[in-house]
Formats: C-alpha cells, structure tokens, sequence
C-alpha cells in the first residue's frame, strides 16, 4: 500500500476500506507518511467527504494511535462534557466542579483556543500556579482525590488526532464535519468514560454556522459514540453571540466563579445547569435530566461545587485563593468602552469577529507558536434584542496595550448590527437535542 | 499575506491575485512556506481548477523564480519540442540533431522518467560516458559548437518548478491541465527560445486519456507561450499504442540511430518528420511545413543527422562509438516473449500498463530515488489493427532478472486486446493541430 495511491483515490472521491485508512493514520503518527502526503489527503477528504464507514474507521485509528485511559480502578461513573467551540463558552469550568461535587469523575482532557475560540486549557492558565501538564500518573491521582481533573492533551493520548490537528489548521483543513467529529470523538474516547455530552455549537461565533452542519456534525458523533457503546447525546446551542458576559481569560474564570457562588449571567447559567443535568442522567446518577437539574442547583447553592474547584486548583498546582479573591487573577491595566453610534434593537453580532478581535488584543493566537496574555478581555454589555441608545456602551475592552486596540474596536464596532426594531423571534439558547 | 488564507480561498473556489500567486511561488521556492502547505494547495487547485489568468501567473511565476538562458550570444533561432510523454517516445533524440544539422540551435532541456513513461536523460544515459548534469557555461559551449545540447533542468532552471513536481508526484496532483501547462511552460520558456513545437499524447498511454483533455491542455500551452510571445504550435498525437518498436532505454537509442541511418518503424520516423518540419517552419528556417519535411529527410538522408548526434555525444562526454555499433550500449542478458492466447487482431492496448510493466523490471522509477536498468526493454511485434495468431509473440522482453518476470509477463499479456475483427476505423497519428 502506497499513500500516494491513496491520495489519488480519495482525490478521485474513492472510499478508503478500513485498512487503508489504519495505513494512513499509523503511517503518519510514526512518520513514515510525511506531512505533505497526509495534507494533500486532508484536502482532498475536506473537498471529496468521508462515509461514515470511513469515519468510523478514521476515529478507531486515531483513537487507538495511543493510550486508551485505564480508569477502572477509580470507582463509578466517568463522564465528560466537549464543546465544539466559541466566544465566552468557559462551562467546562463550570460543569466539571458541580459533577465532580455530586459523585461522578470527570477526567477532562481540553485543548487550547485557536483563532477566534478560547480554549479551556489557556483559561486555566490565568490561574497562577495552574498546571495543565500533567503526567497520566499524577492525573489519576487528582481524579481519585477530587474527582475531577483538567488536562492537555497528553503525547500518550490520540497522537494521530495531536499531529492532525496542528497540520489541518496549516493547511486550512479544520472546518470539515467528518475530520471535526474523529478528531473530538477519538480524544474523548480515549479517556475512557461512560458517557459524553457534547455541545454543538450553531450561529456566527460557531464553527459550524449552519443549524443543519451543526446537526449533521452532532448526528455524526452521537452516532460514532453509540457504535463505541458509550452514552453520548448532543445538545444543540446558540453561539450568535457570547456565552455570558465575559471572554477572555482571567475574566471568564471570574465570570465562572460568579456562576458557582449563585450568580452570573442568565445564559451561561441556563446551560451550565442543562449540561449538568445530561452528564448527571448520562452517568446513571439521576433517574431523569429534570432530577440532574435539580441536583445541579444544589450543589452551587450548597457551595459544594465551589469547593470542588477549589480543590481540584490546588491539587493542580494553582492558587486557589483566586475563587475567593478573583482579583488575585491576572488584571488589564486599562479600559475602554465600544459605544454605539445609534440608537434602535440589537438585532445581531458577528460573533467570529468579536472572538477575532478578542484574539487581536492578544487574547487568542493566530498560530499555535503564539503566547496569550491572560488579562486581556471583552465585556459585553448588549445581548440580541436588547434595546441600545446612542453612546451607549456595548463592550468595554480590557487591555495592556494599545497596539491593535484601535483595529480591535473598529472590528468590534463591526460586528453590532443595531436596528429600528428588536429581532421578531428571539434564539433560544437550546436548539435541539440529538441521540436523546 | 499568509499560506493558509489562499489555501483556504483556493479550497473555497476563489480567483487568487497575480500578487498571491507571486507570494505563494516565491514563498514555497526560498522555503518559508512548507511542503505541506503547498501540497494542499496543490490539492485544491487540483480540485477545483485555475483559470487562464491564474495560470498565466503560476506559469511567469515559477518561470521567473530561476534563471532564463541567455542565447543571444548564440546566432539564429533556438527552437525546441516538448513531448507530455508516453511509452517508446524517444522522438527528442531524432529532432534534435536533424534540426541542429540543418542549422538552427536546439536548448533541449529535458525530464528523467516517472511512473510508466520514460525521460529523455535516462535514455540519454545508457550511452557510456554521457553527461546530462552541464554547467550552463558548459551547455552555452556545446550549443555554441554542435547547435543542439540535451541536459536535465539545473538548479537555476524554473526551481519553483522541480520542489513543485517533486511534490506533486508524491501527493497525486500531477495529472492536472493548469498545472501541468505551468510546469512545461516555466521550464521551456527559460531555456531562452523563439519557437517551440508541442507534441501532446492523447490516449492509453498519455497522462491524458481522452483527447479533448489534451487539446485543453495544449490550447492552454499554446496560449501561455503566445502570450510571452513565442511561436508555439501543438500537436495532438495519439498515444494508444508504443511509438516505434522499442521501449527502454539502451534500445530506444538503438532505435533512434535505425532512423537516422534512414531505417526504423513507420510511425516513429513519420512522427520525427512531422515535428521536425514544425520545428524548422516555426524556426523561420522554411518557408512551410512541407518544405521542412524535405529538409528533415535531406538531414536523414544526406547522414548529416547522425553525425550531428554523434558530434553531441562526443563533446557531452559520451562514447560516440554508439551510433555505428549499438551492441556497446547496455544489453540486457535474456530475452522471452509474450505470446499471443488467441488468434485475431489487435483491437487495443493499455499503453499505461505496457509503461508500467517495464517499470516493473527496473526500466523505470516508481519513486524519485530509484535506479535505473538501462538494459531491460520491450520489443513491440504487433500494432493495433496487426492480425495476430494464437501463440504468435505479442511483446519480447528484455530483462536481467527474474525477479518480477512473472508480475511483468501478466501485466503485458493483459495489455493486450484481441478481437475477431480488426478495429473498424484506424487511429491516425497525427489527431490535430493546434495553434498553427
């Protein structure tokens, strides 16, 4: 078998069997297929498509390029929530304290943001102290402790999805449904858990903008995740604008504090309770989602979950005296506000573009190699079909320093479409549900 | 500008700028952008296509990306023939010295076999001795001295063009009109030249199969060369069966030297008489194509041919003694035939395969790296239309070792279409001139 022949016939929109398709992934991860041979067949997957026998394939080769986690010898449920990506979407950090604080593990392996997503791991980073680095060994450890651990992607975990990954966002290969769902599905399943709930994102700050590719994407995993004889649904979310108030770093840690301490904003409280309550009836720890629900809330109000997070930082190294002090987080040294320059209804945001001016202030990476600095944010102040007056603010900006601060507030302007009149249908947060 | 943005506007269907085309060409020839970014954009581009524009601007791109010959120091025209390739085409080795004979100055500037077609160098370099690897300062001299020098494309010849072949070989984007009219273009234009005469096969043994694909490809030839204001013509010929009796190395030379002692099969000198006219009428060397034919069979017949090809071996270093013995080129140690399973005509054969099974035998490369067995060939008894009679030989071969006889064997024996009747219409050589 030669990779060049299996370019040719991908290209000429072939269907690879499952032994090709395990030629391909092993002989990349070892090397012996180079990145320019497995970039011309990502191209020509991304232009051609994949089947879902292929997919199916695809996902049990990356998933099966590493380590699978043993974790049998930590007792009950294991369960995991994954996001595909937005502006503002901090709810893991939300989600894993209130599962963890009622019983469940929750052995969360994340990655980083990249272009105009935040990535949990980097959010994790603005706490001081925080390692997200650490070895499999001591990862088990945390999670017998706490019951809940938030990870990188190990070199033992999916190294085909890791070295895939990082070639498809080179070689403008990202945005393909087949290729998203075997890279997610490989790295969660590779942890080893019972059940997943899997948040798809819809909208203008998604990477599916479509309601029906985020559909067909969701579809796609539930159904790799069933044929893997896990419990896996998919929640359908609104991603038209920012998930709460804040992005950012040091300001969605706050804002997630906010949450677990009885507050925070509507939204961002809806949805951490609604993923909360699948995981908790996903991980047979409530008889229903209405009862996972009910659970959820009591473990914020009991301050239970708070306390989880807690002692999952310092277990990790961090300090945790940031959930008492959020002040202790890294600061912006200056703000500024985006006013508007009229009046009317906020109709809609480009979402991409806030999270892309985000990542312009330094807050988001244009290549992996990037550093982020923390303490730069977004704080939103309109959401869709509030009513905005002339002048009035609609983000303040948190920044260091002034460099791309004025194109980040011509691209933030943007991305405001203000109107005479408020939307005629408002969006709900919760689209749909697949696989339940 | 950055490498992923094209790459992602190519994937999308976009028109790329002269200035995108320019920083993706540069970028990839002095390194900054690597393989593997520049091997999904050739997937792309495979994809979804160039258009004149687009291609007029890869094609000048990678021909400025190195050097263009400087001949004004030699007097008259240069002319040239480039051939898409096929099997038995050895045609380069005839033109040349019957054009330089009769006075005008061939830069021929040749490609070494891949796949199932043969290269001109390789054939070149079964004559003992001979040097295809000039300096320019060498090739001027022998330009200067003979009128005719054959050498493999230098470093300073069209680099953009061998790091994208080179690329596009091992990632399956080869057959593709657009990218190969800027391959040939690039590298034919800077050999400096005013006239250039395009051989384009079509058939079972060209990269293009069917013949409207080749006169899109050799419209767009004849396009770009016009636009750089050269004197360019195509001809489309066919490729469905071997040109001549011989494939391989040591005994295509041998075949080249039957023809210019006045012998050789009918195709191959009627083809050798057709682009030598060309080359001289484009050349201003005759007043039409019909003249130029009496001026290649006077150069044939007079011996002034021979003589210039013998000269040409001589200052390129090789053993001049060739043309009068051939027996010193390599000769292959034994010889078997494939024999015919039934009796009936020739209908057909798989040209490409007939190439591929004497790659098979080490006459030819399957990767960049491999040797070359300049001794072993194919011996081609019967042409399409021929009666054939049931254990009547269909193909000699000549091999040195045993080793994949067999896997050879079967793969000429299924070449081979044998019917009750001969094939209604015959298939003219010469299918259509474009550009004249």
């Amino acid at each position: 078998m030669r990779a060049v022949d299996l370019i040719r016939k991908k290209r000429d929109s072939g269907e690879h069997s499952r032994e090709e398709i395990d030629f391909l992934i092993s002989g990349y991860t070892c090397g012996d297929i180079p990145d320019y041979q497995m970039a011309a067949w990502l191209m020509a997957v991304w232009l051609r498509g994949i089947n879902r026998s292929e997919l199916a394939a695809l996902t049990e080769a990356m998933l099966y390029s590493g380590q699978v986690l043993n974790l049998a010898r930590i007792p009950g449920r294991k369960v995991d929530k994954h996001s595909t990506g937005g502006v503002g979407d901090k709810i893991s950090l939300i989600l894993a304290p209130i599962v963890a604080a009622a019983g469940l593990t929750v052995p969360m392996i994340s990655g980083r943001g990249l272009g105009h997503t935040g990535g949990t791991l980097d959010k994790l980073e603005s706490i001081p102290g925080f390692n997200v680095n650490l070895s499999l060994e001591d990862f088990y450890s945390v999670l017998r402790e706490c019951g809940m651990g938030l990870i990188g992607q190990t070199a033992e975990i999916a190294p085909a999805d890791k070295k895939i990954y990082a070639l498809r966002d080179a070689t403008s290969t990202v945005e393909n449904i087949g290729l998203i769902c075997a890279s997610i599905m490989s790295k969660k399943l590779a942890e080893g858990i019972d059940a997943l709930v899997l948040d798809v994102k819809t909208g203008s700050g998604a990477f599916m903008k479509r309601e029906e590719d985020s559909v067909l994407l969701a579809e796609l995993m539930v159904e790799t995740g069933q044929r893997m004889e896990k419990k896996v649904v998919a929640l359908i979310t609104d991603m038209n604008q920012p998930l709460g108030r804040m992005a950012g770093h040091s300001n969605e840690i706050a804002e997630c504090i906010d949450v677990l301490n009885g507050g925070g904003p509507a939204d961002l409280v809806q949805l951490s309770m609604e993923l909360s309550a699948w995981m908790f009836f996903l991980g047979d720890r409530t008889k229903s989602v209405e009862d996972g629900r009910l659970l959820a809330e009591a473990m914020i109000v009991s301050g239970q979950a708070k306390e989880k997070f807690k002692h999952c930082i310092r277990l990790q190294g961090g300090d945790e005296r940031v959930i008492d002090d959020p002040q202790l987080l890294p600061q912006a040294k200056s703000k500024v506000d985006v006013t508007s320059f009229t009046a009317g209804f906020l109709t809609a945001t480009n979402c991409e573009q806030l999270g892309t001016a985000l990542a312009t202030l330094g807050g988001g990476r244009e290549k992996k190699e990037d550093t982020i600095d923390h303490a730069v944010g977004l704080e939103f102040h309109k959401r869709i079909g509030d009513r905005v007056e002339k002048g009035e603010p609609l983000v303040t900006i948190h920044y260091n320093s002034g460099a791309k601060l004025v194109e980040a507030q011509s691209l933030i302007a943007a991305s405001y479409e203000i109107g005479e009149a408020a939307p005629a249908e408002s969006l709900p947060l919760l689209r749909r549900i697949i696989g339940a």
